[in-house]
Protein backbone atom coordinates (compact mmCIF):
# COMPACT_ATOMS: atom_id res chain seq x y z
CA UNK A 1 0.00 0.00 0.00
CA UNK A 2 0.95 3.44 -1.03
CA UNK A 3 1.59 5.79 2.40
CA UNK A 4 -0.13 8.44 2.79
CA UNK A 5 2.36 11.43 3.18
CA UNK A 6 -0.59 14.38 3.05
CA UNK A 7 -1.79 15.37 6.34
CA UNK A 8 -4.89 16.56 6.87
CA UNK A 9 -7.25 18.35 9.39
CA UNK A 10 -10.66 18.13 8.78
CA UNK A 11 -13.83 19.07 11.01
CA UNK A 12 -15.72 16.15 9.72
CA UNK A 13 -16.13 12.63 11.76
CA UNK A 14 -13.88 10.35 11.07
CA UNK A 15 -15.01 6.36 10.89
CA UNK A 16 -15.00 2.66 9.63
CA UNK A 17 -17.11 3.86 5.90
CA UNK A 18 -17.08 7.15 6.92
CA UNK A 19 -17.43 9.79 3.66
CA UNK A 20 -15.28 12.96 4.00
CA UNK A 21 -16.65 15.64 2.37
CA UNK A 22 -13.89 18.73 1.60
CA UNK A 23 -13.75 22.39 1.53
CA UNK A 24 -13.23 24.44 -1.68
CA UNK A 25 -9.52 25.57 0.01
CA UNK A 26 -8.86 21.53 0.95
CA UNK A 27 -10.07 20.70 -2.65
CA UNK A 28 -8.00 23.49 -3.84
CA UNK A 29 -5.11 21.86 -1.90
CA UNK A 30 -5.30 18.24 -2.52
CA UNK A 31 -6.50 18.26 -6.65
CA UNK A 32 -4.77 21.63 -7.72
CA UNK A 33 -1.52 21.78 -5.41
CA UNK A 34 -0.97 18.11 -4.81
CA UNK A 35 -2.26 16.78 -7.73
CA UNK A 36 -4.15 14.25 -6.29
CA UNK A 37 -6.29 11.67 -8.38
CA UNK A 38 -8.91 9.22 -7.00
CA UNK A 39 -7.89 6.59 -5.27
CA UNK A 40 -4.45 8.34 -3.94
CA UNK A 41 -4.31 8.33 -0.46
CA UNK A 42 -4.50 10.60 2.46
CA UNK A 43 -3.98 10.88 6.56
CA UNK A 44 -6.94 12.39 7.97
CA UNK A 45 -7.62 13.56 11.63
CA UNK A 46 -10.27 15.77 13.23
CA UNK A 47 -8.68 15.90 17.01
CA UNK A 48 -11.28 13.61 18.01
CA UNK A 49 -11.01 10.45 16.06
CA UNK A 50 -7.58 9.33 16.03
CA UNK A 51 -5.93 9.01 12.84
CA UNK A 52 -7.86 7.51 9.14
CA UNK A 53 -6.47 6.78 6.15
CA UNK A 54 -8.79 7.93 3.97
CA UNK A 55 -8.78 7.73 -0.56
CA UNK A 56 -9.88 10.53 -2.62
CA UNK A 57 -13.47 9.04 -4.42
CA UNK A 58 -14.31 12.02 -6.32
CA UNK A 59 -12.24 15.04 -6.85
CA UNK A 60 -13.68 18.12 -7.92
CA UNK A 61 -12.22 21.65 -8.43
CA UNK A 62 -14.46 23.04 -5.98
CA UNK A 63 -14.76 20.07 -3.61
CA UNK A 64 -14.37 16.69 -3.32
CA UNK A 65 -15.14 13.40 -1.16
CA UNK A 66 -12.63 11.36 0.63
CA UNK A 67 -13.58 7.97 2.17
CA UNK A 68 -11.89 6.34 5.21
CA UNK A 69 -10.41 3.21 4.43
CA UNK A 70 -8.86 2.14 8.06
CA UNK A 71 -7.67 3.94 11.56
CA UNK A 72 -3.80 4.30 10.81
CA UNK A 73 -3.12 5.49 14.77
CA UNK A 74 -5.42 6.41 17.82
CA UNK A 75 -6.28 9.68 19.07
CA UNK A 76 -3.48 11.54 21.02
CA UNK A 77 -4.06 14.73 23.05
CA UNK A 78 -1.31 16.47 24.46
CA UNK A 79 -1.21 17.12 28.60
CA UNK A 80 -3.29 19.75 29.98
CA UNK A 81 -0.85 22.50 29.22
CA UNK A 82 -1.52 26.05 28.46
CA UNK A 83 1.14 28.31 26.55
CA UNK A 84 0.63 32.16 27.21
CA UNK A 85 2.81 34.55 25.14
CA UNK A 86 2.87 38.24 24.27
CA UNK A 87 2.64 38.62 20.91
CA UNK A 88 5.77 40.54 19.21
CA UNK A 89 6.64 40.62 15.57
CA UNK A 90 4.44 38.60 13.10
CA UNK A 91 6.72 36.25 12.19
CA UNK A 92 7.89 35.17 15.48
CA UNK A 93 4.33 35.22 16.35
CA UNK A 94 4.02 32.90 14.41
CA UNK A 95 6.62 30.72 15.09
CA UNK A 96 5.63 30.50 18.50
CA UNK A 97 1.95 29.48 18.06
CA UNK A 98 3.61 26.75 15.12
CA UNK A 99 6.24 25.63 17.93
CA UNK A 100 3.84 25.24 20.93
CA UNK A 101 1.51 23.08 18.91
CA UNK A 102 5.03 21.04 17.80
CA UNK A 103 5.91 20.65 21.67
CA UNK A 104 2.49 19.70 22.66
CA UNK A 105 0.21 22.98 23.72
CA UNK A 106 -3.19 21.92 24.68
CA UNK A 107 -4.18 25.83 24.37
CA UNK A 108 -2.79 28.53 23.26
CA UNK A 109 -3.56 31.98 24.75
CA UNK A 110 -1.78 35.53 23.21
CA UNK A 111 -1.66 38.08 26.48
CA UNK A 112 -1.07 41.42 26.37
CA UNK A 113 1.34 42.60 28.77
CA UNK A 114 2.10 46.08 30.26
CA UNK A 115 5.29 46.18 28.05
CA UNK A 116 3.62 44.23 24.79
CA UNK A 117 3.41 46.49 21.45
CA UNK A 118 0.82 44.80 19.71
CA UNK A 119 -2.59 45.69 20.23
CA UNK A 120 -4.39 43.18 18.16
CA UNK A 121 -3.32 39.58 16.65
CA UNK A 122 -4.95 37.85 13.63
CA UNK A 123 -6.87 35.34 15.32
CA UNK A 124 -7.61 33.13 12.33
CA UNK A 125 -4.29 33.52 10.84
CA UNK A 126 -2.70 32.13 14.32
CA UNK A 127 -5.77 29.44 14.41
CA UNK A 128 -4.11 28.28 10.62
CA UNK A 129 -0.63 28.12 11.63
CA UNK A 130 -1.74 25.57 15.00
CA UNK A 131 -3.63 23.76 12.18
CA UNK A 132 -0.44 23.31 9.78
CA UNK A 133 1.93 22.69 12.49
CA UNK A 134 -0.32 19.97 13.52
CA UNK A 135 -1.00 18.25 10.12
CA UNK A 136 3.17 18.87 9.96
CA UNK A 137 4.27 16.71 13.24
CA UNK A 138 2.34 14.11 12.92
CA UNK A 139 -0.24 14.73 15.78
CA UNK A 140 -3.65 14.05 16.14
CA UNK A 141 -4.57 17.26 18.06
CA UNK A 142 -5.34 21.19 17.47
CA UNK A 143 -4.63 23.51 20.25
CA UNK A 144 -6.82 26.44 19.89
CA UNK A 145 -5.79 29.96 19.74
CA UNK A 146 -7.95 32.22 21.92
CA UNK A 147 -8.46 36.06 21.37
CA UNK A 148 -5.94 38.52 22.74
CA UNK A 149 -6.64 38.94 26.42
CA UNK A 150 -4.89 41.23 28.82
CA UNK A 151 -2.59 39.60 30.71
CA UNK A 152 -4.18 41.35 34.17
CA UNK A 153 -7.73 39.99 33.07
CA UNK A 154 -6.21 36.96 32.57
CA UNK A 155 -4.58 36.78 36.08
CA UNK A 156 -7.62 37.97 37.78
CA UNK A 157 -9.81 34.91 36.70
CA UNK A 158 -6.91 32.75 37.42
CA UNK A 159 -7.99 28.76 38.09
CA UNK A 160 -7.12 28.03 41.33
CA UNK A 161 -6.49 24.65 40.66
CA UNK A 162 -4.03 25.36 37.23
CA UNK A 163 0.10 25.63 37.96
CA UNK A 164 1.85 28.55 36.35
CA UNK A 165 5.35 28.61 35.73
CA UNK A 166 6.77 31.56 34.09
CA UNK A 167 9.68 32.66 32.76
CA UNK A 168 11.46 35.38 34.06
CA UNK A 169 14.59 36.75 32.59
CA UNK A 170 15.37 39.11 35.74
CA UNK A 171 15.77 35.66 37.84
CA UNK A 172 18.89 34.22 36.96
CA UNK A 173 20.87 31.22 37.42
CA UNK A 174 18.03 29.34 39.64
CA UNK A 175 17.85 24.76 38.15
CA UNK A 176 14.95 24.83 37.02
CA UNK A 177 13.24 21.74 38.43
CA UNK A 178 9.24 21.62 39.12
CA UNK A 179 7.73 20.13 41.68
CA UNK A 180 6.66 16.56 40.79
CA UNK A 181 3.68 16.47 42.34
CA UNK A 182 1.99 18.49 40.44
CA UNK A 183 2.33 16.60 37.54
CA UNK A 184 -0.91 15.22 36.18
CA UNK A 185 -2.83 18.79 36.68
CA UNK A 186 -3.76 21.62 34.67
CA UNK A 187 -0.78 23.65 33.93
CA UNK A 188 -0.10 26.82 32.31
CA UNK A 189 3.52 28.44 31.02
CA UNK A 190 3.66 31.97 30.68
CA UNK A 191 6.62 33.59 28.03
CA UNK A 192 7.51 37.29 29.20
CA UNK A 193 7.21 39.67 26.75
CA UNK A 194 10.69 41.09 25.31
CA UNK A 195 10.68 44.06 27.69
CA UNK A 196 10.39 42.15 29.74
CA UNK A 197 7.38 42.13 32.87
CA UNK A 198 6.40 45.71 35.10
CA UNK A 199 6.80 45.43 38.61
CA UNK A 200 2.83 45.48 38.85
CA UNK A 201 2.53 41.90 36.86
CA UNK A 202 5.59 40.02 38.63
CA UNK A 203 3.93 41.05 41.72
CA UNK A 204 0.94 40.04 41.12
CA UNK A 205 2.53 36.86 39.45
CA UNK A 206 4.49 36.01 42.65
CA UNK A 207 1.03 36.62 44.44
CA UNK A 208 0.10 33.60 43.09
CA UNK A 209 -0.36 30.89 45.12
CA UNK A 210 0.17 28.39 41.76
CA UNK A 211 3.14 30.44 40.46
CA UNK A 212 6.15 28.53 39.66
CA UNK A 213 9.24 31.28 38.38
CA UNK A 214 12.14 29.78 36.54
CA UNK A 215 14.84 30.88 34.94
CA UNK A 216 16.10 29.80 31.62
CA UNK A 217 19.91 30.05 31.63
CA UNK A 218 22.07 32.57 31.90
CA UNK A 219 21.82 34.06 28.36
CA UNK A 220 18.85 36.28 27.40
CA UNK A 221 16.22 34.40 25.38
CA UNK A 222 14.10 35.83 22.61
CA UNK A 223 10.64 35.17 23.43
CA UNK A 224 10.14 32.21 20.28
CA UNK A 225 13.30 30.44 21.61
CA UNK A 226 12.24 30.73 25.15
CA UNK A 227 9.12 28.98 24.26
CA UNK A 228 10.25 26.38 23.13
CA UNK A 229 12.69 25.77 26.13
CA UNK A 230 10.07 25.99 28.76
CA UNK A 231 8.30 23.67 27.33
CA UNK A 232 10.89 21.49 26.80
CA UNK A 233 11.63 21.24 30.65
CA UNK A 234 8.35 21.24 31.15
CA UNK A 235 7.71 18.28 28.86
CA UNK A 236 10.87 16.35 29.97
CA UNK A 237 9.93 17.14 33.63
CA UNK A 238 5.83 16.78 34.02
CA UNK A 239 4.56 16.12 30.53
CA UNK A 240 4.39 13.28 27.82
CA UNK A 241 8.32 13.47 26.85
CA UNK A 242 8.91 11.57 30.30
CA UNK B 1 24.52 57.01 34.70
CA UNK B 2 23.02 56.60 31.36
CA UNK B 3 22.40 52.32 30.89
CA UNK B 4 24.36 51.56 27.42
CA UNK B 5 21.03 49.78 26.00
CA UNK B 6 23.35 48.66 22.72
CA UNK B 7 25.42 45.69 22.76
CA UNK B 8 28.47 45.51 19.93
CA UNK B 9 30.83 42.89 19.14
CA UNK B 10 34.25 43.60 18.04
CA UNK B 11 37.00 42.22 17.16
CA UNK B 12 39.41 44.55 18.77
CA UNK B 13 41.12 44.17 22.43
CA UNK B 14 39.05 45.45 25.18
CA UNK B 15 40.73 46.94 28.28
CA UNK B 16 41.19 50.23 30.55
CA UNK B 17 41.75 53.31 28.95
CA UNK B 18 41.67 51.25 25.69
CA UNK B 19 40.30 53.01 22.42
CA UNK B 20 38.22 51.08 19.81
CA UNK B 21 38.11 52.11 15.83
CA UNK B 22 35.07 51.27 14.12
CA UNK B 23 34.78 49.98 10.88
CA UNK B 24 32.37 51.43 8.21
CA UNK B 25 29.65 49.34 8.94
CA UNK B 26 29.42 50.03 12.58
CA UNK B 27 29.70 53.63 12.33
CA UNK B 28 27.36 53.63 10.08
CA UNK B 29 24.92 51.23 12.68
CA UNK B 30 25.53 52.87 15.37
CA UNK B 31 25.84 56.92 13.59
CA UNK B 32 23.80 56.58 10.77
CA UNK B 33 21.48 54.25 12.49
CA UNK B 34 21.24 54.38 16.36
CA UNK B 35 22.25 58.38 15.90
CA UNK B 36 24.45 58.20 18.71
CA UNK B 37 26.39 61.36 19.36
CA UNK B 38 29.70 61.85 21.41
CA UNK B 39 29.80 60.90 24.71
CA UNK B 40 26.97 58.77 24.48
CA UNK B 41 27.28 55.31 25.85
CA UNK B 42 27.36 51.47 24.47
CA UNK B 43 28.16 48.46 25.54
CA UNK B 44 31.12 46.15 23.85
CA UNK B 45 32.49 42.66 23.78
CA UNK B 46 34.83 40.84 21.71
CA UNK B 47 34.55 36.82 22.74
CA UNK B 48 37.61 37.54 24.98
CA UNK B 49 37.87 40.20 27.59
CA UNK B 50 34.17 40.11 29.00
CA UNK B 51 31.90 43.84 28.63
CA UNK B 52 32.75 46.88 28.76
CA UNK B 53 31.14 50.41 29.18
CA UNK B 54 32.58 52.26 26.80
CA UNK B 55 31.34 55.89 25.03
CA UNK B 56 31.70 57.74 21.48
CA UNK B 57 34.61 59.76 21.22
CA UNK B 58 34.36 60.33 17.76
CA UNK B 59 31.62 60.05 15.42
CA UNK B 60 32.41 60.24 11.55
CA UNK B 61 30.02 58.82 8.28
CA UNK B 62 33.10 56.21 7.40
CA UNK B 63 34.08 55.49 11.10
CA UNK B 64 34.57 56.37 14.94
CA UNK B 65 36.30 55.84 17.78
CA UNK B 66 35.21 53.91 21.02
CA UNK B 67 37.05 54.16 24.44
CA UNK B 68 36.56 52.04 26.95
CA UNK B 69 34.94 53.46 30.60
CA UNK B 70 34.92 50.36 32.67
CA UNK B 71 33.87 46.41 32.48
CA UNK B 72 30.97 45.62 33.50
CA UNK B 73 30.53 41.82 32.98
CA UNK B 74 33.65 38.93 32.80
CA UNK B 75 33.91 36.79 30.27
CA UNK B 76 31.80 33.83 29.98
CA UNK B 77 32.69 31.16 27.57
CA UNK B 78 29.26 28.45 27.08
CA UNK B 79 30.22 24.70 27.63
CA UNK B 80 32.10 23.26 24.89
CA UNK B 81 29.13 21.82 22.71
CA UNK B 82 29.07 21.68 19.85
CA UNK B 83 25.45 21.85 17.20
CA UNK B 84 25.48 19.78 14.21
CA UNK B 85 22.81 20.40 11.84
CA UNK B 86 21.77 19.87 8.51
CA UNK B 87 20.36 23.10 6.70
CA UNK B 88 17.24 23.54 5.46
CA UNK B 89 15.07 26.59 4.11
CA UNK B 90 16.96 30.07 3.94
CA UNK B 91 14.64 31.41 7.28
CA UNK B 92 14.98 28.70 9.30
CA UNK B 93 19.00 27.71 9.10
CA UNK B 94 19.24 31.53 10.25
CA UNK B 95 16.58 30.81 13.18
CA UNK B 96 19.08 27.73 13.93
CA UNK B 97 22.32 29.52 14.16
CA UNK B 98 20.58 32.31 15.96
CA UNK B 99 19.11 30.16 18.61
CA UNK B 100 22.20 27.92 19.01
CA UNK B 101 23.83 30.67 19.74
CA UNK B 102 21.18 31.71 22.75
CA UNK B 103 20.94 28.51 24.17
CA UNK B 104 24.91 28.48 24.69
CA UNK B 105 26.84 26.52 21.49
CA UNK B 106 30.20 26.87 21.57
CA UNK B 107 30.54 25.98 17.66
CA UNK B 108 27.86 25.47 15.08
CA UNK B 109 28.51 23.31 12.30
CA UNK B 110 26.31 22.70 9.27
CA UNK B 111 26.55 19.25 8.19
CA UNK B 112 25.54 17.68 4.62
CA UNK B 113 23.54 14.57 5.00
CA UNK B 114 22.27 11.79 2.22
CA UNK B 115 19.06 13.36 2.82
CA UNK B 116 19.86 17.10 3.18
CA UNK B 117 19.00 19.07 -0.08
CA UNK B 118 21.20 22.38 0.90
CA UNK B 119 24.32 22.01 -1.48
CA UNK B 120 26.16 25.26 -0.12
CA UNK B 121 25.80 27.77 2.23
CA UNK B 122 26.28 31.52 3.08
CA UNK B 123 29.04 30.88 5.84
CA UNK B 124 29.64 34.58 6.12
CA UNK B 125 25.78 35.23 6.92
CA UNK B 126 24.76 32.67 9.30
CA UNK B 127 27.86 34.23 10.71
CA UNK B 128 26.45 37.50 10.99
CA UNK B 129 23.42 35.66 12.44
CA UNK B 130 24.93 34.33 15.23
CA UNK B 131 26.88 37.50 15.62
CA UNK B 132 23.90 39.71 16.41
CA UNK B 133 22.51 36.95 17.81
CA UNK B 134 25.12 37.04 20.47
CA UNK B 135 24.88 40.82 20.54
CA UNK B 136 20.79 40.28 21.59
CA UNK B 137 20.82 37.94 23.95
CA UNK B 138 23.62 39.21 26.49
CA UNK B 139 26.48 36.68 25.62
CA UNK B 140 30.08 37.98 25.75
CA UNK B 141 31.02 34.73 23.49
CA UNK B 142 30.19 34.50 19.64
CA UNK B 143 30.21 30.62 18.31
CA UNK B 144 31.97 29.98 15.23
CA UNK B 145 30.05 28.97 12.24
CA UNK B 146 31.96 26.20 10.15
CA UNK B 147 31.89 25.78 6.26
CA UNK B 148 29.27 23.72 5.37
CA UNK B 149 30.96 19.48 5.58
CA UNK B 150 29.65 15.93 5.11
CA UNK B 151 28.72 14.73 7.78
CA UNK B 152 30.44 11.40 6.72
CA UNK B 153 33.72 13.06 6.80
CA UNK B 154 32.84 14.73 10.01
CA UNK B 155 31.59 11.35 11.34
CA UNK B 156 34.87 9.57 9.77
CA UNK B 157 37.26 12.30 11.89
CA UNK B 158 35.25 12.32 14.93
CA UNK B 159 36.87 13.21 17.86
CA UNK B 160 37.65 9.93 20.67
CA UNK B 161 36.35 12.08 23.13
CA UNK B 162 33.69 14.41 22.54
CA UNK B 163 30.18 12.82 23.32
CA UNK B 164 27.79 12.76 20.42
CA UNK B 165 23.91 13.04 21.33
CA UNK B 166 21.95 12.18 17.89
CA UNK B 167 18.56 13.03 17.77
CA UNK B 168 16.46 10.40 15.96
CA UNK B 169 12.86 10.92 15.09
CA UNK B 170 12.63 7.27 14.33
CA UNK B 171 13.56 6.88 17.80
CA UNK B 172 9.83 7.10 20.08
CA UNK B 173 9.11 7.44 23.78
CA UNK B 174 12.62 7.22 25.56
CA UNK B 175 13.14 9.00 28.08
CA UNK B 176 16.02 11.65 27.72
CA UNK B 177 18.50 11.25 30.13
CA UNK B 178 21.94 11.82 29.74
CA UNK B 179 24.91 9.94 31.91
CA UNK B 180 25.84 12.43 34.75
CA UNK B 181 29.55 10.86 34.13
CA UNK B 182 29.95 13.11 30.92
CA UNK B 183 29.34 16.37 32.88
CA UNK B 184 31.85 18.98 32.11
CA UNK B 185 33.12 17.22 28.62
CA UNK B 186 33.44 17.91 25.25
CA UNK B 187 30.13 17.14 23.63
CA UNK B 188 27.98 17.90 20.03
CA UNK B 189 24.46 17.26 19.90
CA UNK B 190 23.24 16.68 16.26
CA UNK B 191 20.63 17.61 14.43
CA UNK B 192 18.35 15.37 11.82
CA UNK B 193 17.29 16.88 8.94
CA UNK B 194 13.85 16.86 8.16
CA UNK B 195 14.02 14.23 5.52
CA UNK B 196 15.59 12.02 8.72
CA UNK B 197 18.91 9.96 8.24
CA UNK B 198 19.63 7.29 6.25
CA UNK B 199 20.34 3.75 7.19
CA UNK B 200 23.92 4.16 6.50
CA UNK B 201 24.21 7.38 8.55
CA UNK B 202 22.08 6.04 12.03
CA UNK B 203 24.23 2.68 11.33
CA UNK B 204 27.66 4.43 11.14
CA UNK B 205 26.08 7.19 13.91
CA UNK B 206 24.86 4.11 16.24
CA UNK B 207 28.92 2.31 15.94
CA UNK B 208 30.08 5.33 17.52
CA UNK B 209 31.16 4.67 21.31
CA UNK B 210 30.48 8.32 22.08
CA UNK B 211 27.12 8.46 20.59
CA UNK B 212 23.91 8.96 22.72
CA UNK B 213 20.53 8.63 20.80
CA UNK B 214 17.94 10.81 22.08
CA UNK B 215 13.90 10.46 21.41
CA UNK B 216 12.36 14.32 21.47
CA UNK B 217 8.70 13.75 22.51
CA UNK B 218 5.80 11.77 20.95
CA UNK B 219 5.49 14.50 18.13
CA UNK B 220 7.65 15.28 15.19
CA UNK B 221 9.43 18.29 15.23
CA UNK B 222 10.69 20.58 13.01
CA UNK B 223 14.31 21.00 12.99
CA UNK B 224 14.40 24.17 14.38
CA UNK B 225 12.37 23.69 17.14
CA UNK B 226 14.71 20.38 17.92
CA UNK B 227 17.51 22.58 17.91
CA UNK B 228 16.50 24.53 21.13
CA UNK B 229 14.28 20.98 22.75
CA UNK B 230 17.73 19.59 22.04
CA UNK B 231 19.78 22.01 23.61
CA UNK B 232 17.53 22.66 26.70
CA UNK B 233 17.36 19.12 27.69
CA UNK B 234 21.32 19.47 27.69
CA UNK B 235 22.17 22.49 29.05
CA UNK B 236 19.75 21.44 31.87
CA UNK B 237 20.99 18.24 32.52
CA UNK B 238 24.85 18.62 31.87
CA UNK B 239 25.18 22.38 30.91
CA UNK B 240 25.36 25.97 32.07
CA UNK B 241 21.42 25.94 33.27
CA UNK B 242 22.46 23.37 36.15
Amino acid sequence: MKAAKIRLYVEHALGEGQTVPLTRDQAHYLFGVMRLLPGDAVSLFNGRDGEWRAEVVEAGKRGGTLACTGQSGAQRNPPDLWLLFAPIKKARTDFIVEKATEMGAAKILPVQTEFTNAERIRQDRLQAHATEAAEQCGGTFVPKVTALQRLSKVLEQWPADRQLMFCDEALAGDTPTLPDRFAGQPWAILIGPEGGFSEAERARLSALDVAHPVALGPRILRADTAAVAAMTLWQIQLGDWR
